[in-house]
Order: C-alpha cells, then structure tokens, then sequence
C-alpha cells in the first residue's frame, strides 16, 4: 500500500504535517511518496526521508484560494501533483490536510468522479456508539435535494460496506421532527428520501439526537455538515479538558482519578476525534482522503491505517455498480 | 411580575407545561397567567389554580403548522390568545415551548417589532465560561447578510445590558476562519460586519472553537444555528450520561465518585441547558421567551426568572434608542 501525502498548505506546518506522515506510514505499514516543498524537504534530511519517495514542488494552495483558481491557476501545487500521482497510479490514495474546497474541486477534475456521480461528498465518522457517519462534511456547500437524496446512497453502500451495517438507517439533519420542518432544500431533500424505497430513511433528526445512535448515516448539506463536524470535534475536546480539570483539583479528586484510570482512558477514546483521523471524498474513482488539518502523528497514522482498509475494501472502485444496484 | 404562558402544542404534554409554570412562577416569586384548554385545566383541578388567571381555549398550533398559517387561522389558538393578552398589557412576558415558527411570526405581526428591525432572532446563552450568546437560534431560516448585521447589533446590546459585557465580542458561525470561506450568505455578512465600525467584530468562529469562549455573541442564520444549540445541548446530555455510566461501573468507580461528589455538581450544571430554561426573540417591542418544548418544571422555573431578569432590565423598551445609538 502506497500513500501519496500532500502536506502544504494545511493549518498545521508542513515539516510538522510531514514527520507524522513518515511515522504514519511506518506504522501502518505503508509506502510513503512525500509531495512538499524544498524547505520541508531540506528541514527533514536525508536519513529521515531514506525510505520515502520524495516529489518536490514549491507551489501551495493556500486556504485563501478559491477552489477553481487553485485548480486552474496552480498546477504545479503539492496539492494538484498529488492528485495527477494517484491518477497515474503511482499510489493507492492520496491524504491530503489543504484547503477543503481547492481539493474537491480538484480530485474531481483531476481524479475524476465515478460515472452517475454529480457531486463529491466528504464522509466522516463519528466515533460514538456505534458510529456515525456524517456527510457531507465539507465539500459542498451549495448543494442540490437531488446532491443529498445522492449522499443517503453514498453513505448507506459506505457504512454497509467498510462498517458491516445492515440496512443502515439514514436520517436528514434538520430543526424539527417534522417533514414541513427546515428550508427549502431540506423539504425537498425529505421528499425525495422518503419516495426513495432502497433507502432506510427514518427521517429528520435534530442536533441533541446526534450523540445518541438513532441513525448510521446523516445527510446534510456541506455547511451544516461542516458544523457538526467540527462542533463534535470542539465537544470532545472541551469534555476532555473539563474533565481534566475537574481531577486535577484536589488531593481527594487525584485518588478519585487513580481509581478511574480505565474507565478515563476509554471516555478520552471515545471523546477523541482523531480515532478515524480523515475523511474520505466519496463518489471519486480513487481513494482521496482529507486529513485533519491540525493533525498529529497519531491522527495520521490513524488516517492512513483507516485509508488503507477503505482503499483495500475497493469501495470506490466497485461503487458505479453498486450506486446502479441500489437505484 | 406576571407571566402569561401558552403551554399547547409542544413536545411535552400541556399538563406536564402547566404544572411546570404553577411551580416555577410559585419558585420565581411572579403570578401566573395560564393560557390552555378546558381538559388541562380539568386534570390540574381547582385547587392547585387557586392563585393562577386561566385563559381557556381549544385551538392549538401543532408542531405540524407552517407559521402563517398558524397565524391567520388560528386566531383562537393559546398562542395567539397568549400573544394577545401581552400586547393589552394583561402580563409582562409570555412564555411558549409551542412551535417555534409560528411563535416568531405571531408575536411579530401581534406584539409588533420594534421600529427599524426586520428580522426577529431567538438569542439563546450557551453555559459556557463565560456565556454566550448564540443567534439566531431558530427563527428565520432564511435571513439576508443586512438581518445577520442585525443580530450582531441585537446580540452586542443584550450582552452589554443583560450580562454587563463590555464591547462583546462578535463572532460568525463558519465553516472556515478567513473570510473567503462559507456560503454567499457568510461571505457578505462578513464583509459588512467587518466595516461596521460599532461593532467589535472579531471574525469566523469554527464549530470547534464554540465551547472555548473565544466570543460573546455568536451570529448565524436560524438553521445553522438552531443545529449549533441542539447539538450543545446534545452533548451536553451525552456526557452527563456517559459520565453516569463510568461513574457507576464498579465498586472503585463508586468510591471516587464519593470522592468527586462536589467537581461532579458543578460539571453537571455547566453541561446542563436548562440552565437559562428560555431564550427570548429579540427584537420585539415586548418580552416573548421561547422555552424548550420538553422542559421540565426546573428549566420552566429558570426560565421565568431569566425572564423576569430580562422584562425588568427593559431591554426590549430601550431596544430602539440603543439600536439608534450602535448605528
């Protein structure tokens, strides 16, 4: 299994991004092609990078740059040369911690979308009991009810296929139980799901169900996605130091947290959203994952592991016929 | 200090609402006003309404209602009645946990927006440390960029009069930190916020930074916002749970539960969203408070102090002349 690791332009430096995919794909047992710059490249040496393949660009997608300007205008970018590697199959997958946007836009153009497939979803799973899985997350904002009734199927095949559920119940993120319930978009979205008879649509669900397994597969639209990504991610987080804080007040609460040491470490497990550690742009004909981009090496090495078992199971490539089975 | 509250068509049964006003009015030391059918005032019987004005009507708005229509043909509902009787000066705030759409669109064309707001937002506070104030939280699922400025505006001066907050800091819900990111919407409120040189307007707040206190007043549209308050409030509820859980697991886990009983009060209450019980519609000429549609007589009673807080500051009464002040 080879990796192609694009790590300019992410919230996180690219030396920082690049050492914890070196340690990722070691540890995962993987292959590494680095795509970086010179400096990042002269930053690590030689005798870390001795077994690594090494593609040296000095052009950067920034955060700031518009999706399509970043796939027009900057060919030459670690982002778009990690992208043309996985399409001449000079890897299995590429992950990717840059700007969202610039690489849907791009592994859509430049990988290319699967046939039957309008528009590329960025799925995410939630590590609660049992797990979620949350798309779109990002990568489109402005979707059609068409896009999402799309997304219910893409995640339905997902979680049947890399999670092993049956039957997966699809639910629509929305403000109310409701069907007259939510904008426009939403009714629409609703409609269409609930005519859908291969799908196993149970409805809207609202934000404080979330937590709580009523659904394997969320639908919502890029933007609410994105929120309740991040707003579960920054709940984990703030649990954990709350938590924290709460044990480290007083002598008597320090033994309080010595005799919780294991019930402690699984609550940090299962508030801790690095535990699948990237996302996968399904609809796309290869392996495209979008790693945190604030990532750690265990996070990475989480994505790739994570990459490796999605990239294995074939699902992009046997998805065209099942996206036509489940129509 | 008299409450008038709608207890129909809501989650929780009108009974269940009913009883949870007698005892919260009773606890916040304010009378009652009890807007509900002939069957909830049969089951409560008349002794435990000795102290309580009731208003009988059988309309009720249903979850099921679009707003307008809720408005224009049920003109006998409790929610109209109850909108009513506050517009004829018979009490100082009303209280509803009935269905949100239809509440805003009532009390805007009975109660009346103050002069120069378009758009009524639902401000909701967050227990975070310190408090937020997140809007709008449910009311207009379709605002402009000019009605997001609002909030802003709206947001800032209640935080100022109500949590004596000086120059709050206002943030935006989205999906990215620079101004480039998100949907047309957050692109052009961003722009305006940022030239609005009255507000301290501080940028993009990501899903992940909410529960860190990095902002005071937090402005996104009624749908977005609605998912950021019913996901705090689920995660909240998860925790407490799964704290629960960990705490009850074993002979161990009990004796340090002993050990934290003080740390567990207090974080259970920062995780618990009944905490303000209500959120009012800013905006109004009067007070109209949204109460939760599954509160408990606890939340119902902190909602009536909250509100009361709120009526007796005159925010909604001074509203105008600050709105001409910020401006």
């Amino acid at each position: 299994m080879r990796v192609i690791a694009d790590v300019l332009g992410a919230d996180a430096p690219g030396e920082v991004l690049a050492r914890a995919c070196i340690e990722g794909a070691k540890s995962a047992g993987a292959s590494l092609t680095l795509v970086a710059s010179a400096e990042v490249f002269d930053a690590l040496g030689a005798e870390l990078l001795r077994e690594t393949e090494c593609v040296c660009c000095d052009e950067i997608v920034t955060m700031h740059d518009s999706p399509m300007s970043a796939v027009k205008g900057k060919k030459n970018s670690s982002m778009a040369r990690a992208l043309t590697l996985l399409k001449e199959d000079r890897g299995d997958f590429v992950l990717s911690a840059g700007n969202t946007g610039a690489l849907v836009t791009g592994a859509s153009v430049i990988v290319g979308r699967i046939r039957g497939v309008r528009s590329v979803a960025i799925g995410a799973v939630l590590p609660f009991d049992p797990p979620l899985l949350l798309l779109d997350s990002g990568a489109n904002l402005n979707p059609t009810a068409e896009n999402l009734l799309e997304y219910a199927h893409l995640g339905s095949l997902y979680m049947e296929a890399l999670f092993q559920v049956k039957r997966p119940r699809v639910a629509l993120i929305n403000n109310g139980a409701e069907e007259t319930k939510g904008p426009e978009l939403y009714r629409s979205a609703y409609a269409l799901m609930k005519a859908d008879g291969k799908l196993n649509f149970i409805g809207n669900l609202e934000g404080r169900d979330v937590p709580f397994g009523k659904c394997d597969v969320l639908v919502a639209d890029g933007f609410a996605g994105n929120l309740t990504l991040k707003l579960s991610e920054g709940f984990g987080a703030y649990l954990r130091k709350t938590l924290k804080e709460m044990l480290l007040q007083s002598a008597k609460s320090r033994v309080a947290a010595l005799l919780l040491k294991k019930q402690i470490r699984a609550l940090k497990q299962k508030l801790d959203y690095t535990e699948y550690g990237g996302a996968p742009l399904l609809g796309l004909k290869k392996t495209v994952i979008k790693a945190h981009g604030a990532s750690d090496a265990k996070a990475i090495g989480n994505a790739i592991r994570f990459a490796a078992r999605y990239a294995a199971s074939g699902f992009a490539e046997t998805l065209p016929l099942r996206l036509e089975g489940s129509k």
